[in-house]
Formats: C-alpha cells, structure tokens, sequence
C-alpha cells in the first residue's frame, strides 16, 4: 500500500508526491528539515522540533507557510491515514519556487512543505542491545551546522565510508576536537563517571533529544561537563553514545575498531535511554 | 510558451517536470551540476563542462546515465526545441530515488538527469560596460568546493546579503584570504601588471572558464601569479574581475564600497574578456 504524503496542502499518495526542479530545495538545497518521532502514534518531543523548525526557518529568511497547530493536525492526519504507531515524521520546508534558476530570491515567495511518514521499529531498535560501532572521520560540513538545512552531502559521504567499514556510522572531527555523529549528538562517560559531550555553538546541531537528555542526566544528579573532547578521550572512555529523534540514545561499543569500556552498552547511556522514552510516552501528544 | 525540459530521457514542457520528493537531491543535495554557456546556438566550452561533470559524479560515486556524445546531443536538440540563441544550459545529475529517505544508498541506484535552458543576453551583458560592485563576506562553505555539488545555500545566502548591501556579488574570504565569488573565480591585477589569482585547491571551484583565460592571458604573455592573496591587496589593485561560464569576465569596480583603480572597468579584463568571447565562438560546437 502506498503512503499518505502532505504536500503543499494536500494529502496524496507517495508516487505523486513531487515538486518542480525549479524548487529551490531541488536546486540550491535552500530548504530546512525536522525528524519528529512517534511512538504509540503520538509525536515525541513535537513542541521541541516546531521550536527549531521556526528558527531554522527564521535563520534563512523561510516563510512558515503553518501555524505550529496545523502543524500538528497535518502530523496527527499523516499518523492516521498511514496507521503509523510507531517510527517517524520527516518535514521538509524549502523556500520555494519561482519558475526558473537564480541564486536571488523575492521575499515574498511562497515555500514548499512536505511531510511524510517512516515506520519503524525504535523502542525494540536491535542496535540497543548489540550497541553500535563507529569510526572516526574529517568533519568537513559547512559552519552552520546549528541551522538544520538539507545540505547533507558531507554526512551522506561520511555514512558511506563508515558502512563500507563495517561500522553504523561515524563520529566527526574538526580542529582535534569532536563535533557530532553523522546525524546525532555524541557523548562519552570518562572513567570517572563524568558525562562529557560538546557544548552548544554553531559547530554541532542543538539536539531536541539532547536537550531532553541533559534534563533528565541532571535529575539523576550525574555529573556533565559540556565541553570539547579529542576522539583520543573517547577511546579511553567507560562509556560512549549517541543521540537523535529516532534513535533516542544508542550506546557506541567500538570507535575506530577499538572497544569502548567493556565492549558492551553502557550502564549510563542504557539508563538514560529508558527513561528518555518512560518520560517521553508520557509527554507524547 | 513553455520551454522544453530533459528529464531522465524525455523532453517534456516545464510546469510537467518534477522530480519525487524521495530524490535525493531534493533530500540530501546529493547532486552535482553544471553551467554551460550557449552562443549562436552552440555550446561554450562543452568539453572542459563535461570533464568537471565526469570528475564531480565520480567523486561522489554517482553514476553517469548517458556518455558525453549522448549529452551533447541532449542539449543540441533543447537548444534546437527552446530556440535558443544565446544563454546558458543547466544540467543536474542527483544520485537518483530508491523511495524513502535514507542516508544510505545502494550502488546500483538510477541517477536523476535533468536539464533546462536560461535564454540570456550574456556577450552585450550591461554588468561588462558598468562592472559590477561585490562586499567581502566571511566563506562558510564545506571544504570540497572543488566538487560542483547543489548544496549552494551558503551561497545564496551570501549573495542575498550582497543584493540587500547594493552589491551584485561577494568575495568570500577564508583565513584570511579571498577564496572566491558567490558563483566565480576572482581575479585582481597588481599596481605593477601582474595578474593574481588563488591556485586551485579543494578550496575553490576549478572553472572551466578560469583554464581558457588562464591560458589566454600566457598567450598574452601577461605575468601571472597563482598565489593566495587578501581582501586588502584587492582594495589596492589596478584591477579586480570575476570570471564565469556565463558571465565570462566581469569588471569589478568596487569592493566593500572602495573603488578599483579608477573605479572603472580595467583593460585586461575588457582584453580578456573580449580574446576569451573571440576564441569562444571560434571553437563552440
């Protein structure tokens, strides 16, 4: 059976679900994305990604074509029109369309939304247990990393290496230090049970996973230090893990074929990771 | 009337040429591009474009769908069925469309190929007898420039500010130094007749237009320097220009509001201009 897609408005099936190649997300990748999870059909965290879409959006100068409930409404009718209970809602705003190719753009002109679903297993994810290996890899992506725009050649390219290697995905390096997954937030636990992961700026996306987690690791009273680590710490950590919207938290076994603490998952990452989704069935609207 | 589109093999009016919103180019910027200029009905440069299109695509891994002779047949029969006397051809290649977004890809995925004419007056372009003014911006591009990919944002950015500032383009500016133009190569000619310009890197584009004047300006017997330089040593210059496939070599007259040289267009840009337009015509095909 085919999905349900919302396009500009309307709701229709997959294989009609197409934009002009003069769309400037076709083009220019002038466009900005969210991945919002569901789990027992309902949104995961939704007010924390409409949150970051409105400023992506703001940042380039995109118009919001939706109020932040149609938003929610147009999410609501794609989780019921695909029977979608588990796994997640990709959007993606681009600023639109003018009819031909011209780096400049009028301020007025009208975006293209799209939203579609991805079924998927999250909360019985087999990468929980088995925990994921990555490997390092020269972060060489644009310096508004904290904009979530569709320029996603660089982490594309770098998946491909990983996976060729044998690995889920890579941790990215600039200047010595490390940044981000190829789509997450990373974070290590030291020896000394510290949770370390690199503060917010330009360089890495401001996670809405990430933000959750940081709450839920301070109610724990675990101790955080937001600040910038070499992959050389990492190594030596007791524990490594990554985070994002569909993932929620993932433990990392092995960075560059070395096995992190005892080669298994994490105590830490696996606490963290239930109770990200207790609280977030919870909150899910 | 419509222009006529090529798209993965077929000829179709404009407002019909659409691409799924699972093309990874419209998902990813998972595509590269080229620009090739047409005069009197023929292609500029087609060779030098083709070279650069079969290195970007297999820099990236993305399959070429047709050989060259069968691109050039291409866009003699859109240059024949638009019309087209003068303007430019656009030619973007996507990695293809397996139906759902997913970082990952397959190797045997089928690439999306389209093409479209921009009818444009280019030799009697009004930007060579006025010149054009451009303001230094910081380069925040990823670090692969040399590959011709869409993820362009960062230049549409750039150039928006540029427009608003009452400039035509900018000159990015990384470490320092000048690396490029919003979309071309730049150029300044010193106070004692030497023409600089950055050497190619994966700084920088590495146009096709910028190896024709290259070579144009030894047959000149001009003294050429391919060295890096700054924002400050172009302010001094006698001479400032850009060079591209389809501006081919414009004048600028002014950075960040300081005029060049007398604040005119200068005689080797204007002599370079005019060989590069001559030898141009001469060899189209």
């Amino acid at each position: 059976m085919e999905r349900i897609v919302y396009l500009n408005g309307e709701f229709i099936v997959e294989s009609e679900a197409k934009v002009s190649v003069f769309d400037r997300g076709f083009l220019f990748a002038d466009a900005v994305y969210e991945v919002t999870a569901v789990l027992g059909g309902k949104l995961i965290d939704h007010q924390g990604h409409l949150a970051r879409l409105e400023r992506s959006s703001k940042e380039l100068g995109i118009k919001m074509p939706v109020t932040g409930d149609q938003l929610m409404d147009i999410q609501r009718e794609l989780i019921k029109r695909n029977d979608l209970v588990e796994g997640g809602i990709y959007l993606q705003l681009t600023r639109g369309d003018e009819g031909d190719r011209d780096f400049s753009y009028s301020d007025d002109i009208e975006p293209t939304l799209v939203l579609f679903t991805q079924a998927r297993s999250l909360i019985n994810s087999p990468k929980t247990q088995s925990g994921i290996k990555v490997i390092s890899f020269d972060d060489i992506r644009w310096r508004r990393r904290d904009i979530k725009t569709t320029s996603l050649l660089p982490a594309c390219m770098a998946k491909h290496v990983a996976h060729a290697a044998g690995a889920e995905d890579v941790w990215l390096i600039e200047d010595g230090f490390v940044t981000e997954g190829g789509s997450s937030n990373v974070y290590i636990v030291t020896q000394g049970n510290v949770l370390v992961t690199r503060p917010l700026s330009n360089d890495i996306l401001h996670g809405i996973t990430r933000a959750s987690l940081m709450k839920l690791a301070q109610e724990l009273n675990l101790t955080i230090e937001e600040r910038l680590f070499t992959i050389e710490e990492a190594y030596d950590a007791k524990e490594a893990f990554i985070s994002s919207a569909t993932t929620f938290v993932w433990p990392v076994v092995a960075i560059d074929d070395k096995p992190i603490g005892n080669g298994k998952p994490g105590d830490i990452a696996l606490k963290l990771r239930d109770i990200y989704i207790k609280t977030a069935l919870e909150l899910a609207e």
